[in-house]
């Protein structure tokens, strides 16, 4: 089979001709509506927040798979570059332009549908365009008894593009290279391959069990383009009986060595069966404020100065830990009581039990004071 | 590269003047005790439980990676195919005699060093010829803060083997498919390959975190044959503070769904955080006694009635569910409680703690009666 990531690699792109007379196939062989040659949305999908504007042809929108088939059989045949992208809202985790200039690109937000949600088996399968939001939203209606593990990259960042982009979240399905399986892939050549056990028929087990007779290729994917993921099935997290948030903020930095050996002890032994975040000063005031443009300049950041005084803040510190500690009640309480023993003395502890969490004001105690002065800036304008 | 795989694959095998010129070079080329041509050794890697016997031009015994390398340029230069084994003892994993004629046997058990044991990050690079009884050992003879995720496949087995070949364990660390990283391979051509963050240069990153940017390739070795796995880093459990086996003998067939999905539950909530085990009873007898040779015919096996007279033994029950607690003490109290919550009226269960498990009697006794009377008699024979 022909491999994207060589025609991707082409040191020439395809010549102006061959992307003409494959956009031509392709309008000719696909529904309207899935090949855009709209000049603002070539214009936003080539858009990154640093590199120079990608100039691209035309942006391809099918709603199945027989039409991402067709459109890879037809950017074979006239060798023209493909760049597959599911949402391309995965904040943090790059751009969604394509790296080659000349790259179609292959925008499989329209192939959003939930195909599937097993409540007994704890999974979910699911087309690439489906949303953090989407699938959230669904897993609600039917009585939340399911988690998805959720990541920082925002409501509508899609979930196979942050899965194959080696993502992770905060339960205990929080790495992401490992928590899927049954997918479905389109090849360069436009044929469809199923992986594991569904290659050999056994589609329910190929949803809930990686490998499969013989060699893995799953992991290919992963930051991999030698195909398009147009089905996976996500695992997900049978809603806990207890789960409890463990925030340790660490004011002195001397103590991050002793600090990073307990979180180490507490994963191995899944006291904290969540993945562990540390997170920097500038990490959490990331999360939770907006630059202080009037006080300082964008093109320098904070000075010294200037963030010593933010990590006076409430709720900042230099160093902030935050785990995930879930299962069932007398498990989360044991737990907790060794995390809150293991970190005596190394920083402020802030637990968070379900409870607590359900109500605002507490949540709101904890954010930063620019946040909070923005929140009440909004509450009082409204 | 050429690749393994499509060498064996070949439907014909190399010509004999091939493998007779390959002879001729590894004698010349690798010092002597690396080429065995004696005949009861390459009988004996031929050998199978049940197939006809395979036969072997030249067993290859290297010593170390750059003798691997020298092989496999030999072997893709005359085109003989190469079936490499650790150590040709993982039990139940399927035979360790090539699948094609005229296959080289690359027997790596002299490759059996321990390179490093970390032990603040718990992990040990080893090379694919040690044993799951040496890498014990080793671990012993440091203090045995650090636990090898053992197999049933015998104290003999390779480990690397039993890694590649998707083996299960019984401690968190069960799944083996995912439990290593850092590993080096020797590609059919002779070249060798860091994966993963090691692959810049980042080795001890790259031993305790799968993954890196791009693609992951470490998969494609589980169960394939595409490159030759020298060196790995095999992920280790730091001893917990306690750990429960707890046993349940399921007498009535008709609860076994209610079993099954307790279970499930337990596992999902990292109750059982080791891989539970659900066996039937010719799995128990199996584990703990021999066939019944002088009242059973062998080539039908039990009758319907002999089974059920075994299923009488202490011991023994038309199902058997394993599984491991480990943790902190307060959490395998906590998890412990749970576990006996959720199988009440399931059937007998059996708790085995550490301090009873040193007590020889006790393990006696949850054994099947004919071993016991092995034991016995041994016992009384010396």
């Amino acid at each position: 089979m022909p491999d994207i990531a060589k025609v991707n690699a082409q040191k020439k792109p395809a010549e102006p001709s061959g992307i003409d007379a494959a956009i031509l196939r392709w309008q000719q062989e696909l529904p309207a509506g899935c090949v855009c040659l709209d000049a603002d949305v070539r214009e936003q999908r080539g858009r990154t927040t640093f590199a120079p504007t990608v100039k691209i042809p035309a942006v391809l929108r099918p709603v199945e798979t027989a039409q991402v088939q067709k459109i890879m059989a037809i950017a074979s045949e006239f060798g023209v570059p493909v760049y597959p992208i599911s949402q391309g809202r995965n904040w943090g985790y790059g751009s969604a332009a394509p790296i080659h200039a000349e790259s179609v690109v292959l925008d499989l937000s329209r192939m959003n549908r939930i195909l599937h949600v097993d409540e007994e088996l704890a999974y979910a399968v699911i087309e690439p365009g489906v949303t953090q939001l989407q699938l959230y939203e669904e897993l609600q209606k039917r009585g939340g008894n399911l988690w998805p593990d959720a990541t920082g990259a925002g409501p509508d960042a899609s979930i196979v593009g942050n899965y194959l982009d080696r993502g992770f979240g905060h339960t205990p399905l929080s790495d992401h290279q490992n928590q899927f399986a049954g997918i479905e892939i389109v090849l360069a050549d436009g044929e469809t391959l199923r992986t594991g056990y569904a290659a050999l028929g056994a589609e329910r087990i190929g949803d809930i069990a990686r490998g499969g007779p013989g060699a893995g290729i799953d992991n290919l994917l992963i930051q991999g383009n030698f195909a398009i993921v147009t089905r996976m099935a996500v695992w997900l997290y049978p809603r806990p009986e207890s789960c409890v948030a463990f925030a340790l903020r660490v004011h002195e930095e001397k103590l991050l060595p002793r600090v990073i050996e307990q979180m180490r002890r507490l994963r191995f032994h899944n006291v904290f069966n969540g993945s562990p975040h540390l997170a920097n000063d500038y990490r959490v005031l990331g999360i939770n404020a907006r630059f202080p443009y009037e006080s300082a300049d964008p093109t320098k950041g904070l000075t010294k100065l200037q963030r010593e005084e933010l990590q006076k803040e409430p709720g900042v510190a230099p160093w902030t830990l935050l785990a995930g500690i879930y299962g069932p009640a007398a498990q989360v309480r044991a737990n907790t009581r060794t995390a809150k023993k293991a970190f005596r003395g190394l920083g402020k502890q802030i637990i968070v039990t379900e409870k607590l969490l359900r109500t605002g004001d507490f949540v709101l105690s904890l954010l930063p004071l620019p946040l909070r002065r923005t929140r009440n800036d909004l509450a009082s304008a409204s």
